[in-house]
C-alpha cells in the first residue's frame, strides 16, 4: 500500500533535478509553436534542485532532417533564476525540443576545493574525493587518450610528493575542466517531462504583403469573362506594386441552379457568373477550373509567370458545394439529409443559404471524405501551388483541420495555410493552434488607436504571438467598413500605413488602390455591385489611384528588417487620442510610426519616444528621416511634435539615423 | 504511411469538441492546486466546436470519501466566452475533476424549429427530424415510462393530423426538455485530456495565527531548564493573546559535540543547552524528548493541554543531526561519507557547520531513509501532531517532499506543512507545488509600500496564489530586521498590523511582543542573546507590551470573515509613499487598511477609496468604524484625508459600516 520510493533513474519517477515552465510551449506541448527559417529558437526553463550544487543543462532538440538529437548546453540567468540557449531553425517543417539537466558535480568539486583552499582550510580529502570522481569518469570512458589523461591528472591529484598548493593547480586546470566537460556521464540526468513542438515555416508565412483579385474581371468589358491569358497581365502590375502573395477566390466552375445574381439577388439573368464560393457544375468541382477562366495549362502558365515575378499564387480552399457539385451525385452519403433523403443546403436559421451544401465531416464515411478533401490540396500543389487561402474553417469540423494541415505537411511542410475565420476568440485562436499558418483577424473592425493598440498588444506580445500570425486586411470583398465609407482618400491611406507596418503579413483587396468605398446600402459593409457577383472592370491608373503609395509601402517593408518580424511591435505614448504611436526595431533598424487614425481633421499630439530603448539620450539631438516623403527632421529628446493634415499625409514613418559606425548601447 | 483519421469515439483521438483552459489547473495537471474546507471551487473551460450547434457541458468529480463520480452541469458566460460551474468542497482531502461536453443535438433541434417556425418556414421536414430523435433516444432508454413517453411525444411530432403549430408546441414544451435533458445520450461527448486535482485542506490551512516559543526558556530561572510542564502555563496565555497555533522549535535531545554557546560561539559551557536543530545524542533522535523538557508523557499532556483551549501544536520538522545522533552509528550509510570512511558534516564552502550531519537523500538505502523520515511523521501524528514546520526543506531532496508529504496525507489528510524556505522564487514556489501547505516568505524583508504591495500582489493575485500560501512572520528566531531594530515601538505596531491583515496565516516569534530589538551586533540580523543557543526568561507582562494589541488583533481577524481569506486582497492609491491602503472584501464584510510603514515620522495622506466596488456612491456619505480603537468616522467620496502617528496608531482597521438591512449593490 505504500508509494514507491522514487527514483531519478525510473522515466516516470520525480527526478533529483527540477526541470519545468520550459518554453516556448502551447497548452502543455498539445500544439506546436511557430516560427520561420532562419528564426533564432530561444529555449528556456527553470532548473534547481536542493542544495548548494552546481548544475549543467542542455537542449535536446531535432530538426526534420535529422536522424539523431543534438545537444546544446544552457546558460544561466541570475536575474531571471532560468537557463536558456539558442540556436538556429534552419528547415522549414517540424522540430523538437526538451531539456535534460544534471548536477554538474566536477565544477561543483572544483568551486568548493577552490573555496575551501583559499580560506586556507585542509583540502586533503577533498583532493581524494577529486581523484576519485577522476578515476570513476575515466573507467566509463571509451575514448584510450582522455581516459590516461584522466588517470594521469588523477594521480597527480593523489601525490602526496606535491605541495597541496600545486594539486590544488592540477584540480582547477583549464586542461582538466576541458576533459571533464567533454566525457562527463551524468549520475542524475533528469528530463523535462514533455517534448515539444515546433512549426518551422518558410518566411512568407510571417512576412508578405497580399493582393486579392478576381481573375475573371481582368477584361476590358463587363460583359466579357476575363481569362487566365488576361490575368497574367495583371501579374506584371501587382509585382511592380511589390506584392508578394496573389490571392484568387475560386476558380472554379460555379453552380447554375440558386445562383446568385448582382448584389445577392435571387433573380440572375442568364449571363451573370454567379459567386464563385458556390462550387461545381457539370464541369467540375474543387479540382476542376472554370471554363471561362480557361485550361489547366492555361492556369499552369499563370502560375509560372507569377513565379518568375517571385510571386506566389494562393487559391482559395472552401470545402462546400453548389448544389450542381459532382460530389452531390457521386457522394451523397458526404452531406446532411433530410428526413425524406434530400440533401440539406446550408441554413442558420431563419437564413438559407440555398447555393451552397455543407460537408458532413462526422458522416459514416469520413474516411473517404476526408481523403478527398485532402486530396484537393494535393492536387493544387501538384500544379505549383503552394499556399491556401481556406474560406469559413470555423464552419468545419476543428480536427478535421488539425489532421488535413498535418497530412498535407508530411510530404510539403512549405504549404501556408490562411484561416478566413471572422468568430469568437477561441475557436479563432484553436484554428491557429491547429496548424493554421497565418490568421484573418479583427484589424478590419479596428480603427481608434485605443482599440488598435489593445488588439495588436494581444496578437503579437502575448501568448498569442506563439501560434497565430494576423494578416491584417483593411478591406476584403465582404468586408467594405464604414471608416472607408465616409473616410475617404486619408482613411484609405492611414489603413494602407498602419496594415503594413502593424503586422509583417497583410493584404489588400483589389480596388482598395481606387478607394472603392461604395456599400450596397447605408449601413451595410457589403460593396455596391460586389464583385462577388458580378464581373468588375477597372482602370487601376485612374487619376487618384494609390499605386504609388503601394509600391513605396512594399518597398519600405522590403528595405526595413524590422517591418519583416512580427512580435517586435511597441506601442509608445502620444497626447492625443487620435494617434496612434508606435515603434518597430531590430539590431539598428529602428522605425517609428506616427498615425493620425481621424480621417476628417488635421491632428497634433506631443510624441514620446522611448529615449532608452533606443540607446538615445535626453541632451544628444538626433535626425528621424520619413520613409514616406524623405524629410529629415532633427529631434531633440523625448518630447517631440507632430502634426499631421489627413488630406496630405495621414502618417510619419520615421526611421532612425543613426551616424555612420555608430553602435547601439 | 497516412495518419489515422480521428473519430470522435477513440480516446487519444482529436474530438468533435474542443475542451480546453481548464482551470484551475497547475503546471498542465502535474502538480494540486488548494483550497481549503467550504470553499466553492470554481471550475471554468473554454468549449467549442465548429458551426452553430449548441453544446452541453458538465464537471465530473469526486472528493476523497466519493466511490463514483459526480457530474454537474456547466453554464456559458458569453462575455468571457467560456463555461463554468461552482460547488462546495467539504471534504479534507484529495479531489480531482475533468470536463465533458457534448453538442445539445435536441436544444438545437428545438432552437432552429421555433427561429424557423417563427420566420413562417415549413418546418414539415424539421418534425420528422425531431419525431426521428426522439425515438432514437427511446430506443436506448431502460426507463419505461420515459420511453413511453419519448414514443407518444415523437407521435404526435409525425401526426398530421394536427396543424403545425401544435406539434411545435409539442416540440418546444417544457415536458419534452425536461425528458431529453435527464435521458439524452450524447453521441459526441469529448472529455478534457487530464484529470486535475485538488487538495482540500482544514480550514486552519488557510486561517490561523501562528505563536513561536521555545518551551526550554518557559522557567524563572535562566540557569534552569524549562520544562513541559511550565511550558502548558504559558498555553493560557497564548490562548488569551487569541492565537491558533502553538509552533515549537525542536523538542528532541541535543548534540554534545561541537555544541554551540551563547550567541553561537564554539566554546559552551558545561551547562550551556546548545541549538535545538542539532538533533540528536544518547537519549534518542527525530523521535525522541530532550530529557530536560519532560518525558513523553508530559507532551502527551502539553498537547492536551493546548488541545483544550483550541490551540494546535506544531512542531518543527528538521531533517539532520547532530553528530551525537543516533543515525550516525545506526545507519551511517544515510550519510555523506568521506574517502577516509569518516561521515561529513554540513558545509557551505568555506562555511562549515560542524555541529549539523546532512543526510544523502539519494543514498543507496534510500528506501530505509525515506521511510524512516516518513515514520518521523507518523511518531508525532500519533502523539496528536497534526502541524508541521519543515526546517529548511530546500536543502533536501525536493522530490522526497512530494513523495513524503502525499504518504502522510494518505491517511492523514489534515495534516499541515509549513515550509521555511527563504531561497530563490522557483525553488520556494516548487516547495509549494510539491504539496507543502504554506509557506514562509520574503514579508520580512519588505517593508516599504510599494515593497509590500509588489510582493503581496505576486503572493495573492497571480498564479501563486493557487496553491502558496504565504505565513507572514514579522520576526523569527533567525531573522530580527533592522526596520524593528530601529523603528521602535511604532515599527512592532505596523508590522503586527500589517501580518495579521495582509494574510490570513501570519505569526510572531516570542519577544515580538516585548519589542526586542537588540541584535548581536550592528548591522547583523540575529538577536543579542539568541534563543536558539541559550534560555530566555521573559516577562511578558512587563510595562509597553502588545499583549492588548496581539490580542485585539486575533478578535479583529475571527469576527471578519474578510481577514480569513487569502486572495481577496486589493490595494488601493495613497498619495504618500510612506502610506499603504489596502481592502479585505467578503460579502457584506469590507475593511479598509491604512498603515503608516514610516516608524519615524508622522504621514498624512489622501486615499483614493475604491467605491464602485463597495457599491458606495461620491455623493452619499458612509461611515467607516476604525475596528483599533472604536472611533467612527464619516466620510465622503473617493478621497479622504488620514494622518497617522506612529507613537499613537500606525494604521487604521476601518470597517464599512453599512445600516441594517442593506445590500452590496
Amino acid at each position: 500500500v505504500n508509494q514507491p520510493i522514487p527514483t531519478p533513474q525510473s522515466p516516470r519517477a520525480p527526478a533529483a533535478i527540477i526541470v519545468e515552465a520550459v518554453m516556448p510551449e502551447l497548452d502543455a506541448g498539445r500544439h506546436a509553436v511557430k516560427r520561420a527559417v532562419g528564426d533564432l529558437l530561444d529555449v528556456s526553463a527553470a532548473i534547481f534542485k536542493d542544495g548548494h550544487d552546481l548544475l549543467a543543462a542542455r537542449v535536446r532538440y531535432r530538426g526534420p532532417n535529422d536522424d539523431t538529437w543534438r545537444t546544446l548546453r544552457m546558460r544561466y540567468d541570475n536575474d531571471a533564476d532560468r537557463w536558456s540557449a539558442q540556436f538556429p531553425v534552419d528547415q522549414v517543417g517540424a522540430w523538437t525540443f526538451t531539456v535534460e539537466a544534471w548536477t554538474d558535480v566536477f565544477a561543483t568539486w572544483r568551486s568548493e576545493l577552490e573555496k575551501k583552499h583559499n580560506a586556507g582550510q585542509d583540502i586533503a580529502s577533498e583532493l581524494l574525493e577529486g581523484a576519485q570522481l577522476l578515476e570513476h569518469t575515466a573507467a566509463h570512458l571509451a575514448h584510450p587518450y582522455a581516459r590516461a589523461q584522466l588517470l594521469r591528472l588523477a594521480g597527480l591529484l593523489r601525490d602526496t610528493d606535491f605541495e597541496p598548493y600545486t594539486r590544488v593547480r592540477v584540480g582547477v586546470a583549464p586542461e582538466l575542466l576541458a576533459v571533464m566537460e567533454a566525457h562527463y556521464i551524468p549520475g542524475d540526468l533528469s528530463t523535462f517531462e514533455r517534448e515539444l513542438s515546433v512549426h518551422v515555416d518558410r518566411e512568407r508565412a510571417r512576412f508578405a504583403a497580399w493582393y486579392e483579385f478576381f481573375p475573371r474581371s481582368a477584361t476590358t468589358d463587363p460583359h466579357r469573362h476575363g481569362t487566365f491569358a488576361e490575368a497574367e497581365k495583371q501579374l506584371d502590375r501587382i509585382a511592380w506594386l511589390g506584392f508578394d502573395v496573389v490571392y484568387l477566390p475560386p476558380i472554379h466552375p460555379i453552380g447554375v441552379a440558386s445562383r446568385k445574381g448582382p448584389n445577392n439577388t435571387l433573380t440572375p439573368g442568364p449571363n451573370d457568373p454567379g459567386s464563385p464560393w458556390a462550387i461545381g457544375n457539370q464541369h467540375g468541382g474543387h479540382t476542376a477550373i472554370e471554363p471561362a477562366l480557361g485550361t489547366l495549362d492555361d492556369f499552369d502558365r499563370f502560375v509560372k509567370r507569377a513565379s518568375e515575378l517571385g510571386l506566389d499564387i494562393a487559391l482559395d480552399y472552401a470545402l462546400q458545394c453548389s448544389p450542381d457539385h459532382p460530389w452531390l451525385k457521386e457522394h451523397p452519403e458526404w452531406f446532411f439529409v433530410r428526413p425524406d433523403g434530400t440533401i440539406k443546403y446550408a441554413e442558420n436559421p431563419p437564413k438559407k443559404y440555398q447555393d451552397i451544401y455543407p460537408l458532413n465531416f462526422w458522416c459514416a464515411d469520413r474516411e473517404g471524405l476526408w481523403s478527398a478533401c485532402r486530396d484537393i490540396f494535393l492536387f493544387w500543389i501538384g500544379h505549383g501551388v503552394r499556399t491556401f487561402r481556406v474560406d469559413n474553417p470555423h464552419t468545419k469540423a476543428l480536427s478535421f483541420w488539425e489532421w488535413v494541415i498535418a497530412e498535407v505537411r508530411k510530404d510539403h511542410p512549405d504549404v501556408i495555410f490562411l484561416a478566413e475565420a471572422f468568430t469568437r476568440p477561441n475557436r479563432m485562436r484553436y484554428l491557429a493552434k491547429a496548424g493554421f499558418t497565418q490568421s484573418y483577424t479583427y484589424f478590419t473592425w479596428r480603427n481608434t488607436p485605443s482599440e488598435l493598440q489593445e488588439y495588436l498588444t494581444e496578437l503579437t506580445q502575448g501568448p498569442m504571438r506563439e501560434y497565430f500570425r494576423g494578416n491584417l486586411f483593411p478591406n476584403t470583398p465582404d468586408i467594405l467598413h464604414e471608416h472607408l465609407q465616409h473616410g475617404g482618400r486619408g482613411a484609405f491611406r492611414a489603413r494602407l500605413l498602419l496594415a503594413a507596418t502593424l503586422s509583417p503579413v497583410y493584404g489588400i483587396y483589389s480596388g482598395f488602390e481606387l478607394l472603392e468605398a461604395s456599400p450596397v446600402r447605408p449601413g451595410s459593409e457589403e460593396y455596391l455591385d460586389s464583385e462577388k457577383y458580378q464581373i468588375r472592370v477597372r482602370d487601376y491608373d485612374a487619376p487618384g489611384n494609390l499605386n504609388a503609395d503601394m509600391r513605396r509601402m512594399n518597398q519600405i517593408r522590403r528595405e526595413n528588417r524590422a517591418l519583416q518580424l512580427y512580435d517586435n511591435l511597441r506601442f509608445h505614448h502620444a497626447d492625443n487620442g487620435a494617434i496612434l504611436f508606435y515603434s518597430k526595431s531590430f539590431y539598428k533598424n529602428d522605425l517609428l510610426i506616427i498615425v493620425n487614425c481621424d480621417p476628417h481633421h488635421t491632428q497634433e499630439a506631443i510624441v514620446h519616444v522611448p529615449l532608452a530603448e533606443l540607446g538615445l539620450t535626453e541632451h544628444t539631438p538626433y535626425v528621424v528621416e520619413d520613409l514616406l516623403t524623405g524629410a529629415r527632421y532633427t529631434w531633440h529628446g523625448a518630447h517631440n511634435y507632430v502634426r499631421l493634415d489627413p488630406q496630405i499625409q495621414p502618417g510619419h514613418l520615421l526611421r532612425l539615423v543613426r551616424p555612420e559606425g555608430e553602435q547601439r548601447q
